[in-house]
């Protein structure tokens, strides 16, 4: 096994603003010999996520260290089992990882794997609607906003992997959704295929106000939850929309996260007094004791094909930045997957 | 009894800005006889709290209506009946209300009084410590920072009605407190008499950078939670500071009530996502169903002598503006109140 080699994509400087791909370079390793205890696994589907832009600061103190320098960055992945020394697994097993991305072969212990079933699902579904943006949707819905039927709730980043998700399930639970996105497309997709009520196309706002104008249009008597993927103009414009008891679920600011110089918060927070309203963050991994209800719950509507989902599909390592960047362009429609390799050797 | 007369404080024009003695006017007007079910009242104290800036704003849609121009103010009061032609009220009763304040005589029907002991505590007590700004203080610890023995609870206005109840409450609780104040008596005051564990004059801090340091300083682990009465530089050095699964509770935001335009909110909120933390706003008549509740887990501590308040009192109507435009230069140490008329005629 040591004459087989790995590529792995390196981060060669930290992004200052935007990531471009001048931060990134793919580079090839030897792979050494398993240990007892170790699995060589081979990488089919690799995930990019805006939460990644977040460790590739260096000064921050976060959830997460931060990627270091000419080492390879890591990721979300589905991946086979090629060659195991660790008797809970054996080749040809299939498990989703927080680890494997941005590299087509690596070794792991076997720790934070778990075995995923291609019967059930597509295996990139592992890296979306039923893996981790998936429950990060139906946390932050179920666990912070806990809509009532007959409930507004707004949704921003609509049309992403949780975005997608949250209108689907809110649906589900009998709420009105109003969700905003950045394109014609991706507002006609929420409207048509995930039953969405009101999809707006925030480019057609200049600014809080004329977003908080569309909002009135379509929620005259205020929303009760916001499911929060942008920040800025979307965060004041829901802020002066919310209705008395609201709540808020920050899952991500992704309008600031490429940001040089930190970016004024908005101006109207008082509301929150006023309006005895709630804004809560999380991130997903407080809520890993809760993937197998997730599971039990999601699982079924996809099976009968109750929740729809998109995949932008970028083909090879060497695309996974080209998609990460696109992540902050709104690029992508639906979860951004990198197809590492084929399903099977 | 048609011959008795009213003296009523005015508002004649709306604040632009901070409030000034020229926004108001005492006036004089003739109290018309009693009706079937009216009682005639004496306010002995009335109360100023910082939440009556925003009726000051025709503009704002909020939770209780707007003061109009040319109309006698109103706020929360203790009274004594003076004539009644209401059963449930006799002569000599005292009583609480959110009605009565900036008048001395006014007539009710009976909506919204609450009789009070003044065997348990003086009756100004009952628009402080134990009356609406005791209440907040109790909520906003008990319902939202639910903070456990061993946490840091950070408090800004720590010297004033609300806060120094939070203080002191949190620590009964069990809880390391940090308070933020406004003056060096105010902080001997917090440390020495109610048991702070450190008080930051936050005048020594010129921006929210130096008051992260100073935080940083008292509470190297973060805090878990924050009673928020003031915004601004504040709330920006509270965000740099929560520790993991932080909750704030915001109450008010004394720095931002007079500002002309909005003033920008704090660059950092994205904090709240990292670090899984919630902030809650709330006004405390959301939680009158608690307030017996709350009498019976105060009442018994203020006459065991381990609580503690100060008041700042004024005498007499026409001191009433000054009061309340104090509340927004840090002059009131402690709860502000305007001594009406005597206990008894």
């Amino acid at each position: 096994m040591s004459a087989r080699s790995q590529n792995a994509v390196y981060l060669t400087s930290y992004p200052a603003g935007l990531p471009s791909a001048g931060d990134f370079e793919v580079r090839t390793n030897d792979i050494p010999d398993l240990k007892s205890g170790e699995i060589l696994m081979r990488t089919i589907w690799m995930s990019v996520d805006p939460y990644m832009r977040g460790r590739m600061r260096p000064d921050v103190k976060s959830y997460i260290p931060p990627f270091s320098l000419d080492a390879p960055l890591d990721g979300g992945a589905v991946s086979e089992v090629v060659e195991s020394k660790n008797e809970g697994f054996k080749p040809g097993d299939y498990v989703v990882a927080f680890q494997g991305g941005w590299k087509d072969y690596w070794i792991s212990n076997g720790d934070g794997l778990t075995k995923v079933d291609a019967g059930i699902a597509p295996l990139s579904a592992y890296l979306g609607v039923l893996g981790m943006p998936g429950l990060t949707a139906w946390a932050g819905l179920t666990q912070i906003l806990e809509p009532k039927p007959g409930e507004t709730v707004f949704v921003s980043g609509a049309a992403g992997a949780v975005g997608s998700l949250v209108c689907q399930l809110a649906k589900i639970k009998g709420c009105k959704v109003i969700a905003s996105a950045g394109s014609t497309e991706k507002c006609d997709w929420l409207e048509n295929e995930c039953g969405v009520d009101v999809a707006l196309n925030y480019h057609d706002c200049k600014n809080a106000g004329e977003l908080t104008a569309a909002l009135g249009k379509a929620a005259p008597d205020g929303i009760n939850c916001y499911f929060e993927n942008v920040g800025g103009m979307h965060l004041e414009a829901a802020l002066n929309s919310i209705a008395f008891g609201a709540r808020i679920a920050l899952c991500g600011m992704i309008s600031v996260y490429n940001a040089k110089e930190p970016a004024a918060g908005p101006p109207n927070l008082a509301f929150l007094i006023a309006r005895s309203a709630k804004m809560q963050g999380f991130i997903v991994s407080i809520y890993l004791h809760l993937a197998q209800q997730f599971a039990m719950e999601v699982a079924p509507l996809l099976a009968q094909g109750k929740i729809r989902f998109r995949e932008s599909v970028y083909d090879g390592l060497d695309e996974a930045p080209k998609a990460f960047i696109g992540l902050f362009h709104g690029e992508n429609f639906g979860k951004a997957v990198i197809r590492v390799g084929p399903d099977r050797l």
